[in-house]
């Protein structure tokens, strides 16, 4: 098991965040990625509510999680903390430079063509949908988010995964479009469902929700993002 | 003067797209960089109201432009293309594993912690101006962007640049902070506007503007961008 209070690996993640957001925070795509290669960490907890201390900005300047320090390198940003992972596991990502450059296109892919438009989307369906402007802004960019979904389901073509063998880029992909899983978009989705289905079923994906959920602890109502 | 109908390594961009988009069409960030390490390189240009030919989505599965191909490997997502060259010079990416880490953070940031909630800005203000719900829409949108732009001058603290030395990490931030310049937005973030300017002066970066300018030919009327 992955998780251990002895590991030199340390993730930030969160504590109390509201229900909505169980299964979603970042520190997720880390925990999933460690899993998969059975390396050990360690998570430093912040209470989702309350601003993050002044020096935890000098390891994440936004002040979200996840963090990353395995006591030989400090990263922030999902992005670059898979990919210095997969640089270190064959499992993650392929050496093969055409192997490689594709599953790199489609780690950046998730994260700058695809998961913009879906967080627009959330955004104003769910932490602004008291707003005046909301529900009319909101079928226009879900129609950004289907031609995604469109562009995509082409994308991916019969094959299991974006870039050859499962690599971080699926592991950026699949938690991405669990983003998308309050909309009920996928109905008109299948072979992008089926997708997201084949990650949310590996163990290791599944012992990485179970720990960040035990990690988040009893949900709080609804509100901003932390 | 890398252009050069000979290279081998590829470029794609655009024809004839709305002036409002000329400096800002994303293959300006891996011109930038080529020019930055004086590698020859050639365009394929698409016209940009026109749907791209079914074999670029091979390519770039989203239409969009820059892919790259270098007749070694083939990329798309302006981000992998500049983690690419930057592991082929170190005027680009540093190979010390802390300095590249912060590198790669940072590139990371500037594309899905800030450029996100930029182009959700744009998109409001400038292509979906004549909506009823944008201009309700854009003040708290502006105020996502507000609180990155604080939380960016923090990070800055009087360096240079983000990551130690200029890196692709900040080709892919100062062109991100481009896409606020029709804002004013910079009026209240000196520094920000400060290192946006460092970046803007370089030679490199002149160049690369000059050629895609030129590239995209004649500005056509405003719309939605390609």
């Amino acid at each position: 098991m992955p998780l251990d209070a002895k590991a030199d690996t340390v993730v930030s993640a969160l504590r109390n965040t509201p229900e909505f957001t169980h299964g979603l925070v970042r520190d997720l795509r880390v925990r999933w990625a460690l899993e998969e290669i059975g390396r050990p960490y360690r998570t430093e907890l912040f209470e989702s509510m309350t601003p993050r201390p002044a020096a935890y900005r000098q390891w994440q300047p936004f002040g979200q999680v996840p963090a990353f320090n395995d006591g030989r390198v400090r990263l922030f940003e999902t992005g670059a903390i898979l990919l210095h992972l997969g640089e270190e596991d064959e499992r993650l990502l392929p050496c093969e430079p055409q192997a490689r450059g594709d599953a790199v296109s489609w780690l950046f892919a998730a994260l700058n063509s695809v998961e913009p438009y879906i967080m627009q989307l959330m955004w104003a369906d769910v932490f602004k949908s008291g707003e005046s402007w909301s529900s009319e802004a909101s079928p226009a960019m879900r129609e950004m988010v289907r031609r995604r979904l469109d562009q995509l389901t082409e994308a991916l073509r019969g094959e299991e995964w974006f870039a050859g063998d499962f690599s971080v880029a699926d592991i950026a992909m699949v938690t991405v479009l669990r983003e998308l899983d309050y909309t009920g978009l996928f109905a008109d989705y299948p072979k992008i469902a089926a997708y997201k289905a084949r990650g949310e079923v590996r163990p290791a994906f599944r012992r990485a929700l179970a720990d960040q959920i035990a990690d988040l602890g009893e949900p709080i109502k609804l509100g901003e993002p932390a």
